[in-house]
């Protein structure tokens, strides 16, 4: 059983039609998991719904505090990718015993042509087999929270 | 670096709109790979095209041997769905000390609301971290390649 | 207000995930002009889910009677391609002082990238606008029932 | 042949996936014309890129200008919905003599999801049979130019 935690983040972002503006509304991740026919067994709870430049040291005590205090041993934690590395740093501060993985998504999941389908099967699988620790899942790849960074010019995350 | 060998399957079909039917032209991994951002370093190589109730004893042995006789200790293979597990348990026969992941699809790719894009990010994520041995990654979970079937009526894999 | 009657074709082909193959299930008109954001007011009745290839002249006579008998004095079909000309010619020796439009779709709209929604607006705007008499509604254009052929080798409707 | 004139709006919307933002890049016309497999005969030309709520009176003075000064006596305007009635109003008092169609989407293209491919196969089709004027197509529907409110609320165009 893996718990996923929403934080919001470009995987959640939505087109309000009516303002004609990028918004939160409720998380597209039930009906990607359904998309993707997922088979694993996860419980889903939103705790944010922020874009992560505006996320709040409050709000960053309550993922890790969720994370501490959740039953299960395994996380995947979906968050926005400008402050990813800034949330996994806390998290991997707060919490010991657990396999903890952060994942986003440079394009938003209501666009159609998102990164988010490949990058949400990418952090289930690595959060199944990794041991101990906290890590971020993007692009395909893992890193330890301590070893990488976004390039904000690429939008790629990598190496350090 | 992780090879990915094509054989086809529900992957790669596409919509002969001339002909109104299905049938295969080429992969769509490179376009999917492009979509999900994936920096994760892979050589591509098309060995077959086919559906895989029509995989002929040769054209498995040919996977065998590709397997085998390639650099790359980590390898994904696309597959249809409904022979893979047999594709498995050949490869397993004949290839030892690699890692080996066969994913595949249940909606083709180009019908955009598929579950590939989702596989594809979970089969190179488990193929990176996994121990040697034969695998199959399908609706976000990992079997080894004696311990699964497709249950033919809800298209699903299941541990047996 | 605009009848619409719904008898199959390309545009609501469907891929069975179990099978691997194309079928027909439920129409996709009503999610297609929820998506268009259609305001038209329109009647949608399916009175067949075949492939136009496979249509008996029995199921061809049950569109004839179909729009003489209804209401409404404007009707879009939906209808396979492949013999969408004798279908309008059968409706065109049926039926008079009634706008008439048949349209259809290259691809199915399930697959995302279907010329489908093009050519429903298309035909939806034409059976607004045009006088009495039987039209094909394809690729943008409209063309009376008896001055048109569907090009084989192309896929595109064109004048004769 | 039927000259498209884009100004920007939502049609044409796109995500800026390294600031995380809406933006304006090229125009999405010939791909769109591409995907619904469009054979009508259009000349394509670029004259802004806006939000529509941004368009200047010197903007919009282009617009009528080129719509006056253009070969072509069938029109197509790409426009954001906020002012398209206002631009309508400004092209009905400048230019006589030719049909020109405004239209427009709730939602961007590149959402895959969109309103556009549907109101795009509207307004060409509108285009080549309504008699000379101004009018709006939203919808599926089509308007006069002095007939016509864009509902803030519900963002559907209706009757005045």
């Amino acid at each position: 059983m893996i718990r996923i935690f929403i934080t919001g983040g470009t995987f959640d972002k939505t087109y309000d039609e009516i303002r004609g503006r990028l918004t939160f509304d409720d998380t597209h991740l039930p009906e990607m998991l359904r998309l993707g026919r997922s088979r694993v067994k996860v419980t889903i709870r939103t705790l944010l719904m922020v874009d992560s430049l505006d996320m709040t040291a409050a709000e960053r005590e309550l993922i890790v505090r969720s994370c501490a205090e959740c039953e299960e041993p395994r996380i995947v934690i979906t968050h926005g990718t400008d402050t990813m590395v800034e949330t996994a740093r806390d998290v991997a501060a707060g919490v010991t015993g657990k396999t903890i993985v952060l994942t986003g998504a440079m394009i938003p999941y209501a666009f159609g042509s998102s990164d988010g389908l490949f990058n949400l099967g990418s952090a289930l699988s690595f959060a199944q087999v990794l041991p101990n620790g906290v890590y971020i899942a993007m692009n395909g790849q893992h890193f330890a929270w301590d070893k990488v960074r976004k390039n904000k010019e690429t939008g790629v995350f990598e190496s350090v």
